[in-house]
């Protein structure tokens, strides 16, 4: 498995807090491996600090559900068929601002942002997402 | 850090159960300081247990998301953004109760109040945090 | 089960933190019930924070060992008969700083105190009890 | 509250991952606020993940007890004063590595190491403390 190094996570996280920034919005920013195991992680002056947990369990949920956390939002409503599913494995998270890092149809590694809105939240993992995406096409 | 001070704790304390007295629900009230750490509290005679802890999460939770607890309610029911919020970041209150304590726009403390209903909670822990206002206008 | 009420809990409380000033070491001091659910808490300037917990586990454990904390130490050392007691019931304190009150016999709630040395602890736990041996001698 | 900013605590981080890299020692480094939240984290390539919780552990025990988790090593031995303090207050770390970082005689934030010798994690904490004390200076 050729996971996710701390550049690479660096990165990311880069890439996430310079999105926050841009859109004015202070965010906990978690990078983790392949295994869920937490890599890097940056809290920016003004974030939440109940986001310091969620940020990390978004990320930690998209490994364990090989998802983004926001295609999980449907799937555990009232009625729906993975009701109650957020309390187990841990506590996972349901709403969105988790996305798997892949690689060659291999997840490697995954983002997790908290402390804005979930839109907000995922603006800023995608972009961190997008920022490996782009090194590594750089590096062929 | 110009946090609160043990003094102001057991002021703000004081006041809320005062508070209670006078609206005859006896409850849980518990002071936090700017990083979620206890400071000071009490649990009226007749009050519920289950609110120990209820009332030190509440002050904690208004830590942790920089908000009152009745700030959560809505934004956590079935179908809304943070639904699932409350077991993530070690255990969330998402009902009214916990309020952070102000000061030149920073939060220096919380308060939270359990073992009434909701409206009664709430109306302990204003008056808890308007002890500490009080105060502060008087030393100016 | 005639247990403290709230206003014995915070003269012993209040008898604590007067020894603290007296022998110049801040403290966290903890009174709870003979269920061992938390009464009244108080923790002074400048006292250390992981004591929030320990004050209260070590009233928590007199309660359920029925004994002074203090009284563990010496059974619970490597080859002693309790040795990994420690780790049971939640997390008992297997050193001094909490004191049963013992009243007709029966114990009805308990004293920890924590962030000074164990004898320190132990002397304002002391303080603490004997408070509310006073109130009834007057009381009667 | 004039905390640590993520500025300051990125610098402590670079300074400790400069570190490691010089003794040749991957590590998990973890800079936290005054109320022990977490700011920055990084682990290095080859750092065992055990140490993901171990260097977080050892800021926040810092933090907690007011002290470098070394100085705690002796008052826990069996015999010894604080014996089975470890367990208490979430679990604490009582071997070197974590340093609390101060300013003006408060403590402000902390650093937590782990993956190597508890020298190697020693050496690397006190590099990332020493860097925010430099960076002050010049900016006097």
């Amino acid at each position: 498995m050729s996971g996710l190094t701390l550049a690479e996570a660096q990165k990311a996280l880069a890439a996430g807090l310079k999105k926050a920034d841009e859109i004015g919005q202070p965010m906990n920013v978690a990078v983790v491996d392949a295994g869920g195991h937490l890599l890097a992680f940056a809290r920016q002056d003004g974030a939440i600090r109940a986001s310091i947990d969620i940020s990390q369990r978004k990320a930690v949920t998209s490994i364990l559900m090989a998802a983004p956390t926001g295609a999980l939002t449907a799937l555990v409503q009232p009625g729906a068929e993975l009701y109650g599913l957020e309390q187990l494995s841990g506590g996972l998270v349901i709403f969105g601002g988790g996305i798997p890092v892949e690689r060659d149809g291999e997840i490697v590694g995954a983002v997790g942002v908290s402390a804005g809105s979930v839109e907000q939240d995922t603006v800023v993992a995608e972009a961190a997402v997008a920022a490996l995406k782009r090194s590594r096409a750089r590096a062929r």
